[in-house]
């Protein structure tokens, strides 16, 4: 059960709660005016406890804070240049890998001109192989920091590991966990300590409850700046598309979760002229934001060569986006 | 390799094409002016024969009458109230079932009224249980013609055997063949030889090979009056919704057949409120045509009911389809 | 519920008992002393209706006739040569397809002699092109029949139509449902009329209860002569193997249904040298039965040429499999 | 191309060899008497260096220290009670978490007697929410192996983050990954900097490629005492077993590579009765090991309460198990 309190917390009748629930030896955790208790579903309060209680919700999924039993209003994410979730719609580009520091620059003065406001690359890169291209590591982090900063842009990059938290923190605006770390679960609880926002994206077999699940690894220690990025599933068929974007996770995660929704058309493409209809279906669904790879030269990239746009790709796949966004602003989606 | 005549064709030269071939024991088959030649990918004709070849296509996908290598123009699909495919844009909808013969009156006048210009219905059910309602077979089919007439729409409904087809083919506008039917061989190339409009479910787990495959049985007997329809692959995640919308699928379609791709957002949602976000994906990613299920009453219905929407949600979706729509013929996509 | 009746019936508190289900307009059918009534789980008969009833079972699963609370022994087919199911082993061999009348004669001798009792051939081939080698048809059927008959082995052979049934039951001992059509419900239910032994294909992306409902509709029509064959099941991997063999389905469907159940390695396998291993693993998990590809000469079969075992690779594998299934005997598994 | 030098090294031409690689820019790596080149398929080596040459292999996969290319003989994996691989077959059991003290000592010894030679039990556990039973931690360790200890057993036990490895490292004799950490690339090359054996499970939607690279990334920093781990994949129909045991990826790995291949057919059941059968299929076709889930008194564990088998079963299981590896020697499989 979720029992909400009213506000300003009376911190007496608070503490005399908390401590009736401790006797009875239920369990629970209090964020905020919200005090969740996991083991039970109704509670005899008396009648001065009840005078402080705005609202209780019987019953809450197993991922509580991330759902909207915990909090029905969306949660708007605050970084230097953007807020997203809610209303707000975010466009975050940029290269696959950070593969040198004149490529970076030049992309990021495109993306923002494109209208991007985050700006995207990778420099520790998760591969299949331990003999492909790594990244440039810390020095990829430098260059993209630069880059967006001459651009007011944000930065949104991967970690892949505990250690590495602290160093890529130093440069990054928005944690991104990958696919394949979306359940690991020491990497989700570390950057939940950190409050710093994060982007998890889905595992390629993650189902939506698991998703959940792992977003609250990373709020459970506190840290409510999380957005879920959807870049398709595995299935049967690979043969024209690298996955299958699963369109129909931006409604289903809205209606259960508060956090912002984020398609990644790029990864579930695989090929760069199937990016923009799935971004379209993406934004046309209910999406708040899109995370795109551009790239120059994308037949040249050092990895993600098939689905990676030019910046002229990417330009007109935004001004088709905006389009859509304004009519479900008109019809108040 | 396909071999495209010129226009008006050369009888003579054609007549002497087709011998040469015989002899060297080549298989293929003549459609209008193009002539399909499945073992070899080049030929060495001679200087009168060449005069007659407009265009030689030597690489050819194995389902070669649906590919774009054989038509590279749109497939339109002419019926009395239709023209289904290129950039025509077709709503078709109605009940699951015919239920009663008030009830499919009522909803054509409705669904007309909202934009649509098919009616479905469903007379003859497949369903997974044979303990589950079946339809009302022939009866269901002459209220739907009588419904359809009154409004002036076209009749789609499902056919699931080679028996039923004479029956059913007087009663219905275009035959749909189901998903459970889509490898239905003999079915496939009955339903080729009517001649009459084919709407080709994809199979719950087919590939787009297969479903291209499945088409070319149609088209081999000489029917291309199909229109492809994706509908929900099978997943590993079926809790939130029936089945996943490969909205990709789309995009790929139009680049390998000429056919026109329909979505159908009703079956791979499998949840009203999650229709509409379906139907709007599809649509920003291409599709040229919806079929949706509307019910008067979802809650009562006989099959299908949390997925079908009330004439008054349909007619909102088909306004919010029409407005994307607009979009794409501005950007001219 | 399923009421037992005991035996001999008596046909007049029998007659009393359906009346009464009959005015409270109860839906039921009757088999032999069973009667279902799937609308209610209890009912309250007088003492005179108790004396006739043997056992009631409160709950039963859609697929009811197929369910082992319909029926708690295992279902014996019985052929010609055979008893198939309960602990009896059944091994059905052959090629993928009859290519002419000397190969089938050859290889019913072989497989016979490497311990095979029924001859396995496809006469009308389910290809998923319209242009690839579609069988020999009823001269297949009857080359098939023949080399059958001469060396006492029953056969089995596909029927993809309900056209075909009379003229390919003229030939065949069990009907083979191909994977592709195990919801083509026409078929089943004609099958199901005939009331010969049919083999039931999972489909590639069945579910078990899927599966079993198939089988239901050849069981509502009043045959019970149904053996269930779990031959691979699509997954996200098909590199190595062409399907993934779902072993855990032998001791799920031995569990539901009394339905012996067959294991069909080759199409599971898809490569020749993987169909021992996977035979090995459905027979340790208590199949009944293996249906196995075997060809003179795999290399130059006109389909499914990867898979095929030559006879000597296949007489390695019935020998091996004898020896598991001694081991079982002696554990009474 | 894999260059095998002749034993012992001449270490004067094999310096020769590779400064003339490293001149022309090629990029490899040296591991024993192989030196891998991973950008060119030939060279034209004087005869001096083709003097110290065994054996070249021209193509790769790109897991090529854990290809059959690279060691063409099975891998034996020594701990102090064990050797794991090749015609060796090892037992692993053991509760899914340690519970406390008293469990896992009566447990080791049950497991012990039934045949099992290594021990089983987590003490940290990946779980779904962040609110289920996390395992015991280091005490869990303690108890652990102390257990294994008394009974003379190998110790296996999951580590979940980089972290940790050194403290799980003192405890255990095997580090098991988890298949939710398969692709967690930091945590396997720091499994790898220690050359303890280490078993990587499957993860759930992992092709075999994609897990032979997981593998590759562990025997790139020099540890080569990696075994394989099937549990289980996850498909469509999740109704009666947990996941799909992919049985077939016993003989797949075995063609592959030479690591040891182990079934945990535990989790790929999800339901104790299935077990048994699943354990069967896996031996039968061919897997080295076995990984079980035991537990005094299944009903009332912390965690996997439905798929635990009791030390009876357990003991029963080993016993049939045991007899089908009996008829692999006989026959030499």
């Amino acid at each position: 059960m979720i029992i909400q309190f009213k506000k300003p917390l009376n911190q007496e009748i608070l503490k005399d709660i908390l401590n009736t629930m401790k006797q009875e030896h239920h369990h629970g955790i209090l964020v905020d005016n919200h005090l969740v208790v996991f083991d039970i579903d109704s509670f005899d309060f008396n009648e001065r406890q009840k005078s402080v209680i705005d609202r209780i919700e019987q019953h809450q999924p197993r991922y509580v804070l991330s759902s909207r039993a915990f909090k029905s209003d969306d949660t708007i994410i605050k970084t230097a240049h953007n807020e997203i979730g809610g209303n707000n719609f975010t466009v975050m580009a940029g290269p696959c890998s950070v593969e040198n520091e004149e490529m970076i620059h030049r992309l990021a003065a495109e993306v923002k001109a494109a209208g991007a406001t985050v700006l995207r690359g990778g420099a520790f890169k998760p591969r299949t192989s331990p003999y492909d291209f790594q990244g440039l590591g810390v020095n990829g982090l430098k260059y993209l920091r630069e880059a967006a900063d001459e651009n007011g842009l944000d930065v949104i990059t991967e970690v892949m590991s505990v250690a590495e938290i602290e160093s890529v923190g130093q440069y990054t605006d928005i944690f991104q966990i990958g696919a394949r770390n979306m359940q690991n679960y020491e990497l989700l609880k570390a950057v939940g300590r950190t409050h710093k926002p994060v982007a998890l994206k889905r595992g390629l077999s993650a189902t939506i409850d698991e998703l959940l699940n792992a977003a609250e690894y990373i709020a459970s220690e506190g840290n409510f700046n999380i957005m879920l990025v959807e870049r398709g599933i595995r299935s049967f068929d690979g043969t024209y598309t690298r996955n299958v974007l699963d369109v129909g996770a931006v409604p289903v995660l809205h209606k259960l979760t508060h956090f912002p929704v984020i398609i990644d058309p790029s990864h579930a493409a695989g090929h760069a002229d199937l990016v923009a209809p799935l971004a379209y279906a993406g934004v046309a669904a209910g999406a708040q934001g899109l995370l795109i790879e551009v790239h120059q030269d994308p037949a040249r990239a050092l990895s993600d060569a098939a689905q990676q746009l030019t910046p002229a790709q990417f330009t007109k796949l935004v001004d088709h986006v905006n389009k859509i966004r304004a009519i479900d602003h008109e019809d108040e989606l």
